[in-house]
């Protein structure tokens, strides 16, 4: 099986071997006659000279293997025949959780009004993690295995997804009923995918809606929020703070107002790190899959977009 | 059944109407004739004018309830003789574990590396909480509830405590291995009680075992640790974070070198709040007992100290 890995050459050290170790019947290269690949495993940002991949060379690939969870710098690329599938990495899933259960605690705990001042303020006693209400925007594997984490918080948690879907311990509401999922959100955590329909999912009239003092979480896609809303919002205290992790243009630039904002928290799209170990797992399986015809993994639906 | 409010005035308006609701029966008062009171409903602080209580003309008293989880100030009082019992609050439980595992959170996560400088710092990815290891020093109610907590968030817990008394789900080490308890701990989390035995406990030999770089929460009492030993033991990264909630003068004087320490953080003790509504029910079934002269929930053992 030959396969081209099509990612940035400072991801080389640490995938490739991963990608062996979990396929030792894969035979990786970083370049070669595309025409002669069974596979590729790709990741953006190739290739590095800024040009939009064109995969119709690749006439022989049976599937491009994303190692991200997000792939929509590649869905709509009209070349793309091939099938696409995105990263569904456990190891991801679970620090995704860590992140949004971290970053909901730190919120939840008002641990930033505890100013190191000599100021005794013990007065401060936040609410039981029973009597915050949390919403989640997106029950897919990131939603589910955030929601839980916070139940298992003791957390008070509502999900939302266009379908409605159950998910077994929480309450999901389905699309229609945003409004209600975002008027109980103490703390809002978002994880959907940049698609046509979330794109500015939540703009100006939506984050009105939340509660005073709020906390946003946007761990998904940056998309998904209008910025100059956002920055509106913030002071008229809904919401109270934001946690930003993704941004429409990454990195995001030193002199974006986000940075220097008192009320908004920058982490530099780290909540879902794809981790090798855990992922090369998964890659190996649907490469396995691919060359056996057998139903893949993760197929990204190109209508829906992910 | 007669009983005394023996705290400070403020506490009067958020305890009375929670322990009149659990407790209708009740006849609650802020003073009175001391051979009068069937209980009394103690908290430090009392009297106000900072003389030691007397509990000697409390004749008639049968239980002294304790509002708080911690009874060193009043466990070596010469003049009590009526039984005493600690609160074991089921929110207060909650609440610690609440606390530790955020402040823990906030340390895995390494939160306070994302300076909002500017600075994208994408490499910093930590490692799955399963990769984590955290020792809880103390194993009674609060340590297991705080070990629940960790372990469902996917931390590898060990437990410590002097009788090495099994808890499902957790490495519980027993006494004389308090040095591989230590040696082990990326996050140390401390819930002893305050007792000769556990009096400068974290000395600086010990402090010296932690991990480079490890972070000390500490929730307990803040003799368990010496502090001039701690401000040293900062200064070689081991650990190379303290947050503390506890400390051997509340309030911590404003000149303390804690406070300004760019290594410490202060919280002031908010981690264990009782909370009235949860409490008052468990202060009510005591009385009930008490009145009964059924064993008694929570008895403290003079000997032990707690």
């Amino acid at each position: 099986m030959k396969v081209l890995f099509a990612a940035r050459a400072a991801l080389w050290d640490s995938w490739a071997p991963a990608l062996r170790r979990a396929c030792p019947e894969m035979d990786l290269h970083r370049e070669g006659d595309p025409a002669s690949f069974d596979a590729l495993i790709y990741a953006p940002g190739f290739p590095e000279n800024g040009e939009v991949l064109d995969f119709t060379p690749f006439s022989r690939a049976r599937i491009v293997q994303s190692l991200w969870a997000g792939v929509e710098q590649i869905v709509t690329n009209p070349t793309l025949t091939q099938p696409l599938c995105r990263m569904v990495d456990p190891g991801l899933a679970r620090g995704m959780a860590e992140y949004c259960a971290g970053w909901a605690m730190r919120a939840h705990l008002r641990m930033d009004s505890f100013a190191q001042d000599g100021q005794w303020r013990h007065e401060i006693v936040p609410p039981l993690a029973e009597q915050r209400p949390v919403t989640i925007l997106g029950m897919g594997e990131l939603g589910r295995a955030c929601a839980g984490a916070l139940t298992a918080l003791g957390f008070r948690v509502t999900g939302w997804s266009q379908s409605g879907r159950p998910v077994p311990g929480v309450e999901v509401l389905p699309g229609a009923a945003l409004n209600q999922a975002l008027g109980r959100a103490e703390i809002l955590i978002c994880l959907l995918p940049d698609t046509p329909q979330t794109r500015n999912l939540l703009d100006a009239e939506r984050l009105a809606l939340l509660p005073k003092g709020a906390t946003l979480i946007n761990a998904g896609r940056g998309s998904l929020i209008d910025d100059d809303a956002l920055l509106a919002a913030l002071e008229r205290d809904r919401p109270g703070h934001a946690v930003l992790d993704v941004f429409r243009h990454e990195p995001l630039p030193a002199e974006h107002p986000f940075w220097a904002h008192p009320r908004v928290t920058v982490t530099p799209h780290i909540a879902a790190a794809t981790r090798p170990e855990t992922a090369a797992a998964i890659a190996a399986e649907n490469l396995r899959r691919a060359m056996r015809d057998e139903p893949l993994l993760y197929l990204v639906d190109r209508e829906r977009g992910y």
